[in-house]
């Protein structure tokens, strides 16, 4: 294990009914007046919009609303959230929804105690130094966000997706109800079920030796959520399944199973510019980029032990002690096999892209390493993301 | 999953060296002026708490100390520490040390702030409602008492051993060198492993259905510490061991792993009254009790499944399908056999114990249920409790 500090300030409080207490636990936390943000009009229709507002309402705590938060949210929207936060002088901002919903109301609770571009953040230019509370109402299990430090924001006019990871993005505020994920489509919920599987596999796939105990925190929270994704989208009515896959959305990316060790998320990268382009989902993009990460790795001799352990320990299968890659091969199997069960695409074809833009793909890809590549696992340079985006076909 | 409401506010900093940067931590909580309040003199010989007040002294932080926490630990030294606080003028309390010493750092921290006496806490006559923020600079993997809401403290004149849970219980900083724990008898860390993995089990043995996340969370942390603690008995130097031993102990009890599901607790019950009558390490009578427990328990059908997949998941037994009970017992015999490895008694006799005792002690345990049983899992009468005592001969 390598030193680490963590520190999670999220109050996560769970289960049927909950968002009726938004307003109490609001308050409690000192806010007068709340920028409620959302994305389509599912939430107002459904009555979860009224809800949130009466439960407001009812703590005497003040609120204007903001919708049209988009999957892959822009920097468009996250602008005009500012100018309502300052014109409106709120003081702690609410976003009911998703990824996408809080994504967007972390980057305005920054954005709007900062005097300059608030897209400095996430271009590197500077770092955000205070923020605006926030709480989250979760509707989707998905990209963790309701306590994870990372947000990630598009800019409209360059499609470029680029990520902020900051203590400043943990929201003060869970409000976690699995009933509000169960009208979902089947699509979204797969969605959500692969990208809470990447966010582990991105901190499971990792060097440091001797790290038994997040091994298997990872491992058995991988086995919960493909199980009940399985569940879930056949049943989204499932309650077990789908507080599971809530409550494993959340400590998949608050780094509750990844203590002591350094996260890789080459493939979030590597994905990252799929959805820009295409504007896929985000679950859908890694459902195609991972098994080709994962088929890059089977091909380097010091990574077959690692996938081998992923194979039997995820996914059961059984070792072969005379031939380790075969067993790490089955487990790439078995991962396409859970994709397909639930309905994911697992084909660069079947999400719209294009082989011909795989070079420019792989020029945009983000590569944080100091030597210009990405990924802590294996670092990869330019070539080699454009054979694993050819390994995607 | 049952409703949950889940906030550690807990800042865990984990590593090699950390309690060098105690100083700076501490007044970035508001610190002016500290209690340290630790156990024997091995902390003060080991150089621990010089290293400790020079990271004090070089962040201008005041401060006072107070030895002599004691296993078990006494109201006697909680009232001395609530009178040093008082008239020290002390705004913060740091426990230097393993469950002992931050138990009794917590119960003086509630106390300065209350008119009354704080056994009050303890017997049920009144709640604390605020405390002085807290600290941990921890020498020992056992109790989880540094990011738990609990807190045990014994009236020395009666021998009553009693627990407190409360969200003040939480310390606020948690300062983790796994290297502080290799000096420790085997013993210790065996009794300390004990513990742990009795922890998971107060939450694995649960009747909440479908927790197929939180079952694989302790499952998984049973593993790593079954492992680890059979290195570290033989090795105390193998840092890995001992990182996974310390992380463990801290998720074990902070309630990362049973969220959405009611806890056990009757086990630590029953074995709170032997080290209350014998003084002995809570660890080894817990190695006694949880035995008897389970042997209870596997004559009772309808908890049999439960104990075969423990025996399966946890301890790699494999299931006879026909019958499920035979394997529920390999389970326990396989706990048994590791509680030896680790040299732990098993026994009423190796503890010192005496079978004349049986009817006091059964009498005396605490029963918090509404109809006077304890236990959630099982809710045991007096008589069952006997019978307990009577499967640890």
């Amino acid at each position: 294990m390598i030193n680490f500090t963590h520190y999670l300030p999220t109050r996560f409080v769970f289960g049927r009914g909950v968002e009726n207490q938004t307003g109490e636990l609001v308050r409690a936390l000192g806010a007068t007046k709340v920028l409620i943000h959302y994305g389509g009009g599912s939430a107002v229709r459904s009555g979860l919009i009224a809800r949130v507002e009466a439960s407001l309402d009812a703590a005497g705590v003040k609120h204007v609303s903001l919708g049209g938060a988009q999957p892959n949210p822009r920097d468009t929207k996250v602008y005009e959230g500012i100018e309502l936060i300052r014109r409106e002088k709120v003081d702690f901002v609410l976003a009911v929804g998703g990824g996408s919903a809080i994504d967007s109301a972390k980057a305005m609770a920054h954005g709007a105690l900062y005097e300059g571009d608030f897209w400095d953040f996430f271009c590197g230019k500077a770092k955000p130094e205070k923020s605006l509370p926030k709480g989250v109402v979760l509707t989707m299990s998905a990209a963790g966000s309701e306590s994870s430090d990372s947000c990630v924001i598009t800019q409209a006019a360059t499609k470029t997706k680029r990520g902020l990871n900051t203590e400043l993005n943990r929201p003060l505020l869970a409000i976690m109800n699995p009933e509000l994920t169960m009208t979902l489509p089947p699509y979204q919920i797969a969605c959500g079920a692969t990208d809470i599987l990447a966010h582990i596999m991105e901190r499971y796939f990792s060097n440091e030796p001797d790290c038994d105990l997040t091994d298997r925190l990872c491992e058995g929270t991988m086995q919960a959520v493909i199980r009940a994704a399985r569940v879930m989208v056949k049943t989204p009515t499932d309650y077990d399944a789908a507080s599971q896959l809530m409550w494993a959305s959340t400590i998949a990316h608050n780094d509750t199973l990844s203590v002591g060790r350094v996260k890789d998320f080459a493939s979030h990268q590597i994905e990252h510019e799929l959805s820009a382009l295409y504007d896929c989902a985000h679950g859908a993009g890694l459902a195609v980029v991972f098994p080709g990460w994962l088929r890059f790795m089977l091909k380097k001799p010091e990574k077959v032990m690692r996938l081998a352990q992923f194979a039997v320990r995820v996914w059961g299968c059984e070792m072969d002690f005379e031939h380790p890659e075969k067993t790490a091969a089955l487990g790439i199997d078995a991962y396409v096999s859970w994709l397909k069960s639930i309905r994911m695409p697992v084909t660069f074809a079947e999400l719209g892209a294009r082989e011909e833009d795989i070079p420019y793909l792989a020029k945009k890809v983000k590569r944080p390493n100091p030597d210009g590549t990405v990924g802590k696992f294996y670092a990869l340079n330019t070539e080699e993301i454009e054979e694993i985006y050819r390994l995607c076909l």
